[in-house]
């Protein structure tokens, strides 16, 4: 019997039930269902853990719910800038990108950094130069208009404050990265994140989520990580990395690691946000310390679980 | 007595001695010998680790022979692009930048991001107008031009290949990337790291030098860490960080903890290079795998060191 199992996110916040309507939390139910029904097909028919976690971040980056793709959200300048990036736990090769527009789907442009480029990691108008070179999919300007996005950037500039993510106001917190985690049934594990970043963000600003270590983290021995929150906690802390890193050395549970490092390491910093993790025998967590974090996974002997609050 | 400790590096790789001459060698020396003692003169002043590594950076970034800041390589498009880090072991602050041209000091630029910014990683062009508006200094591009490296890009171009650094040609490689290491009289961690780059190279290319995890890790608990080498292998190993992890999850020796990581995890993905790196009881470790290491450390109670090959 093939053991297999995925798990994605779609952000985590201050996601306020009061907030939520019953079409909302539909459509969000929804969209995190298809991506994990893609990504689970993938591996049910004996592909890889790689193209699962591709798919799955790539249906949700095409999803305007989430921060991440078609819904990125816009910049200081009225653009959309997007990160994203990919690993492979059984080589450890890992694509990554930062601050590319107009790339339709930035999860594929990560994969087709790790596969083709010979670096890690692009970033900028170079990166866009490599994607255009390989015919990766460009999409305009228009197509990553979202007018509840707009609204939500005018208000921001207005305010002159940055906005994490999709946050209804400002006073409400929520980080719209996307992610992916799984195991194929060869036990190979991968995981990838992505990301449209900050409303009103400034200065070429980079989270975590294009960074092997912070956002992302995939290897046979241990876990395969994907984060979400306010991604400077997690650059400081290296969280992905550090799941692994408390498997490895400290020989402690997924978790275990997971809780440790969610809600005691990145508490102490004043860090919010969550992480989704698989590790080799396909143990599950999904961890957050926000109020919410759209979730869903399914595993050999599981039923599918969608869920959104606590 | 206070016990304090300063460790730089200016690069590692195949540095040949068939092709190092008494003078080159003699440069080399007298500019890890001047940074060095900037660094410590700080320490013994009283002065935070922060201000040791960033000083000592600055001063390696403004001499020609290292590949940052004014040494810079040349880009694929006959461009300077520079990125540099920081960390505070005392609070775990960080400040990264990536894909920045005419910043004459990035690691100054690293510690503005990380005192002034709110965030920890800024990049390209917007991190460059976050500098303008802090009246950090820029220079023209006359400032970064040297022969030397000037020749090595057309002679890249020619042969359309990638060289790492300030290689004499591209069958020897060296990684021409700058950082230092310290621990000041009040035991705080500090390390920062600076590269150029590599010449000739493609796409927005990023490497190590300015991740929080794989260039640079910094924590008052266990170590700090600045990294040099073929910056690919040090993003897929979160090399900075493993370090700590297994100073403070495995209890090893920092000696132990460098020596895993260089001799046998980077060499299994055929990962080349090196770490400088000091621990919370000022011990010292300079370990690489390559040919050499341009390096100099002094603490109390011990002789300035100042080496280059093994």
């Amino acid at each position: 019997m093939k053991n297999i199992g995925i798990a994605i996110h779609g952000g985590a916040g201050t996601i306020l039930r009061s907030k939520m309507t019953p079409e909302k939390e539909t459509g969000y139910r929804r969209a995190l269902e298809e991506a994990l029904k893609e990504g689970w097909d993938i591996l049910n028919s004996g592909r890889s853990s790689l193209d699962a976690v591709e798919r799955a971040v790539e249906l949700l980056e095409n999803n305007p719910l989430f921060n991440a793709g078609k819904g990125s959200v816009f910049t200081h300048e009225g653009k959309h800038e997007m990160d994203a990036s990919i690993m492979d736990g059984k080589t450890l090769n890992a694509g990554c990108v930062s601050s590319v527009s107009n790339i339709k789907n930035p999860v594929l442009l990560a994969r087709l950094i790790m596969e083709k480029s010979g670096f890690v990691y692009l970033s900028g108008k170079g990166a866009e130069k490599f994607a255009a070179y390989h015919n990766l999919a460009f999409e305009k300007d228009e197509y990553f208009y979202d007018e509840f996005r707009y609204k939500q950037y005018l208000s921001a500039l207005e305010k002159d404050n940055v906005i994490l993510d999709h946050s209804y106001e400002s006073t409400e917190k929520k980080f719209g990265t996307v992610g992916a985690v799984a195991i194929d049934s060869e036990g190979n594990l991968a995981s990838a994140t992505s990301t449209g970043g900050m409303t009103n963000k400034k200065f070429g600003r980079i989270g975590d989520s294009p960074i092997i270590g912070a956002g992302t983290y995939a290897n046979n021995s241990t876990c395969a990580v994907s984060c979400t929150g306010n991604g400077e906690y997690f650059l400081r802390s290296v969280t992905a990395y550090d799941v692994s890193a408390l498997m490895e050395y400290r020989n402690m549970s997924l978790e275990d690691a997971s809780d440790l490092v969610v809600h005691t390491k990145l508490k102490a910093l004043n860090g919010e946000g969550g992480i989704i993790a698989i590790d080799k025998d396909n143990n599950i967590s999904m961890t957050f310390n926000s109020e919410g974090m759209y979730r869903a996974s399914v595993k050999t002997g599981k039923e599918i679980e969608i869920n959104i609050y606590k």
